[in-house]
């Protein structure tokens, strides 16, 4: 991740073929072979798949379309062939122009991916031809190869599948800050966890399980309850027909340690107030402004208008946190970034995380994917690949 | 702590002589034997030193009565003669009518003390005569001799002085919360102390030092920076002569980990401000409002003005922290609370940590007392002690 420009200049470096393939046409590219020529060839013009945001919007704003051009890894870059990408809530906020880490359109999106290195570029000795990596990134994963600084990558643990390794970064770094840094998550304590089947759901649970007796709160729609009881959640609860406060404060009158709040507005709130003595608040999202598929102003307004707000005077005498984190904003940020990542492929290492994958779409089946995102229907992960045989639309749900 | 009722209570069960003994005559009934007979006869009525908070005001509001009545302790109680009482910054704030965890004058201030138990209600195991003791309580410990429950004292460990014992739980407790709970301080971590020679400072320095390898940040008048720099302080800052972020930024140009601010007003939002990503503020307190004896409105539109105010969305883009801590708020805690004493009391008989007392005042001294912390003349603590004879003034500095 390495600023506006560099992702502006990954756009400028290809020569885009603007003619947007529709969904049928794009299953007759899909039956091509795949180009596997560029790693002979790179000083050459190549084609690859690439996801585009067109402009901002409903499902349909991203496309796939095919660019041609040079994809040569510069000083210090290597040139990853993508198996995998991860989707985010913050990729769905900037279709809708609600997430301004997102270049402006014509952009590719995507955070995260996992892939294989094909080509070094000058100076690389820690990487080389065929490691498996996960990469992370400001912007532009959504596309078959990818050019990025070594430092953006991180080798796979054996074993581990490449719908794993795109399901990893985003979301584990995401809860493993949250919990361990903000959150100082110690044993005996308790959490809320929102949204506890979503991708940081999923991350979060698993992550309070390394630390003793933490008893998790966690909501979901009632179909989910099985899926993430199983996953870690001690209590369960259906935020569709439940008031969660009240579930909450009958079996814990005094309220939780630590709430995590991806949703803000006036849930924000409910969390701050939700709160034990010493107790943290660590907002992380506002998908409550996420009611469809374009930008709504009514939400906009409304979670607006019930933003969560406080002085230093109402903060003393409370005798709380409220801690904002958003890992697209720690761009700049690699070396600590980098570091908790580690901690958590040692935790899959020794087999105290594994990610769930909800569903593996492929590149042309983006609409659908966000659409599985954005709806809640996913139980972990939604992972995008480019190949169009990986059509194993929802694995388990 | 046992809430305000308890505080009127104990107010109610003895009838105060009202006239204010003046200084003068108060060494006159200093030198008079100190009543000796409670123990032996509790059920009668006993005379005792006790300072009384007549109105909010400057200096010569808070006086020294000479109380007369039944002290007897309840069930669940003990009766603890006095030796040493703590000064706090939320004693200062109360004689001005700015802290509304005091109770209503009259009312005797004073949130610790240590002593000697004299005396055991009914039911009392773990405590027995002649047991040094730390006390805490909401209010009330400025007085010659004190009843609170159990709950509310600890046992001093082997050769620590009572003067000691009363410096350390509200500056040690509220430096450790903020420090371990809030702050989360790790190795290779640095941080801003505020006024660094105060109660709170002299501990956080103390206690930063139990981590590997932080950088403090520590400000206080040049006059003191030898002292502050013996306890640990690894760059002085005189904020009367230096602007404190432009000391910060030459040396550190992203920030530091951790502020603990005791300022409040335009303060806060300069320590928000120079906070690295994931940075934590801890705002513990407004000494910005204490410009004078009296409340000073002026000071205090001031301060309200520049209070520092976030909404969730630009915490959420911030990845920072912002956290309030007030020891004072904390009296249904006693749990939480004891438990970190403990923790304090180890770090003490391993030579961790060392109270360091700034200077000792007899009762009817007081309003120096009360002068040497406001004015900002301390080194570390200042104590107050029920006996006339203890008046070694300022042991350093």
């Amino acid at each position: 991740m390495s600023g506006e420009e560099e992702a502006a200049a990954q756009q400028q470096k290809t020569e885009e073929q603007k003619q947007d393939t529709k969904p049928e046409e794009d299953k007759q590219n899909e039956q091509q072979p795949p180009p596997a020529q560029e790693a002979e060839k790179p000083q050459n013009e190549v084609s690859y798949k690439s996801l585009v945001l067109s402009g901002y919007g409903g499902y349909d704003k991203v496309k796939l379309q095919v660019k041609k051009g040079e994809l040569v890894p510069k000083t210090g870059e290597v040139l990853v062939r993508v198996k995998a990408c991860g989707l985010n809530f913050a990729d769905l906020m900037g279709r809708q122009g609600l997430y301004d880490r997102l270049p402006s359109p014509p952009v590719t999106p995507g955070m995260e991916c996992s892939g294989i290195v094909e080509a070094l570029g000058e100076g690389v000795t820690d990487r080389k031809l065929g490691d498996k990596v996960i990469v992370m990134n400001r912007a532009g994963m959504w596309q078959e190869v990818v050019t990025v600084l070594t430092s953006h990558t991180f080798l796979m643990p054996e074993g581990m599948t490449f719908e794993e390794a795109a399901a990893i970064p985003v979301n584990y770094i995401t809860a493993y800050m949250m919990l361990f840094d903000f959150g100082n998550l110690r044993p005996n304590q308790s959490i809320l966890i929102h949204m506890a089947a979503g991708g940081v759901g999923i991350a979060a649970t698993q992550l309070c399980q390394t630390v003793k007796d933490v008893t998790i709160f966690g909501t979901s729609s009632a179909s989910k309850h099985d899926a993430i009881k199983e996953n870690g959640v001690t209590h369960t609860i259906d935020y569709r027909t439940m008031d969660y406060v009240d579930e909450i404060r009958k079996l814990s009158p005094k309220g939780v340690d630590i709430v995590l709040d991806p949703l803000g507005g006036s849930d924000t709130c409910k969390a701050f107030n939700l709160l034990k003595p010493m107790g943290k608040l660590i907002a992380y999202g506002a998908a409550n402004l996420l009611t469809g598929q374009k930008k709504n102003l009514m939400a906009l307004a409304k979670t607006w208008w019930n933003q969560f707000s406080i002085n230093a005077m109402q903060l003393l005498q409370s005798n709380k946190a409220v801690c904002g984190y958003h890992l697209g904003y720690l761009d700049e940020e690699m070396e600590l970034v980098g570091g908790v990542l580690s901690k958590i492929l040692d935790l899959y290492k020794q087999g105290k995380i594994k990610p769930r994958v909800d569903s593996v779409w492929p590149f042309q089946q983006v609409g659908d994917a966000m659409r599985q995102m954005q709806e809640r229907k996913n139980i972990g992960k939604v992972i995008l690949v480019p190949e169009a045989e990986k059509e194993e639309k929802k694995e388990e749900n």
